[in-house]
């Protein structure tokens, strides 16, 4: 048994609680800067930007300054394509300048990630055009600031035949893709929406109720040839 | 009911395998750059690391440049404290030239997060040594790279009379406190090590049993102050 140690320390804990509220740590000024700009990043709060500084500068100066050289570069020349409303380096992207990529399908999502996440996936070989946003008139966002006058003059064109709506489903993706769909018909293109139901692999039990309820009303019948791939 | 959706997206499926593999995305190299240049921090992988490079490229960029400014200069700038090793930007940090602190206490610390945690934790006001590691002789890290030589000299000098060591509780930490301990010792130096047993608001049953068994042999004895501040 140690005996003591409370009498002999006890005073600490009345004077930590004024401590803590002043919050001062005599931490290097610059440090304080930088785990403050960490926090720039989403999902990076006061601890895992505190974490990060450190472990930069305590082991990876090289990686750390190369990534303060990447980012300055990033944000003054990534601009957007003009075409597509992407991110870009040049006036118009890869894809839109590409000779192999098919002008007659164009593909709307709200986001390039969203982009990334289809050209990762899937095969398509069509165009897209990022909205950048979504329909939300109570933050005024419009047509106008989605670019749709500029898409409106695309389909004017007639190159393109069908416009695949990709916004999320969400009520303002949905509310979105009902806008998209009368824009498309207006210019006689086809439009067409990402098929809705069960994920693949997902357990009956555990999708949520509008989604067994959409995919089991949507169900679709088994063809000839499905039965012949089993 | 639909029928013929998956004749007409079915060729898609075989030809998405091939293309997943190649992970072509078409993507502005500049980003992919930032992206990869992202998961120089700690916790950050292919998905956040994108989740970040898209956040500030769409709504943060004023932000994001700063964010880059201030990673250069802290890397630039930010060095070891002559005296302590913790991170400073100038040969003394603030603790070891403020006038306010007592030279008789010593606080030994494996990292700059360590001794940051003490201070806003505690109301401690003596000094600090940052090891910057632990003992770990299969990794080469030995006495000379802790910068422990400077550590005896520091003993040596007469004014230090107790050696705090706040090294973690792993086998590692555990280690290089005993040889602290034997150092401190040698220099007629009064060695302690922060309390170990449960932790402040923690309950029994969900306490780890090495904890619990250590803290039930080193139980305290309850004084008569004690008795008195209930």
């Amino acid at each position: 048994m140690r005996s003591g140690a409370r009498a002999r320390f006890g005073s600490h804990g009345r004077r930590q609680a004024a401590r803590i509220r002043c919050g001062a740590t005599a931490m290097s000024q610059l440090l304080e800067q930088l785990i403050q700009a960490l926090r720039v990043l989403p999902g990076v709060g006061p601890k895992s930007a505190q974490r990060m500084a450190y472990h930069v500068l305590e082991r990876e100066r090289d990686r750390g300054q190369r990534l303060a050289e990447v980012l300055a570069a990033a944000i003054a020349r990534i601009g957007h394509c003009r075409r597509c409303r992407d991110f870009s380096e040049s006036e118009l992207c890869a894809i839109c300048t590409s000779s192999g990529r098919e002008a007659n399908q164009l593909c709307v999502v709200e986001s390039p990630a969203d982009r990334t996440a289809i050209e990762q996936a899937t095969s398509y070989r069509g165009l897209y055009f990022v909205l950048q946003g979504r329909l939300s008139p109570l933050d005024g966002i419009g047509p106008r600031e989605l670019g749709l006058d500029a898409l409106a003059e695309r389909l004017a064109e007639g190159e393109v035949q069908e416009l695949i709506i990709a916004t999320n489903s969400t009520l303002e993706g949905e509310a979105t893709a009902h806008y998209l769909g009368q824009l498309a018909r207006r210019h006689r293109v086809r439009p067409s929406r990402l098929a809705q139901g069960l994920p693949l692999g997902g357990e009956l039990e555990y999708v949520d109720r509008s989604t067994l309820s959409h995919a089991f009303g949507s169900r679709v019948e088994i063809g000839e040839s499905d039965h012949a791939q089993d």
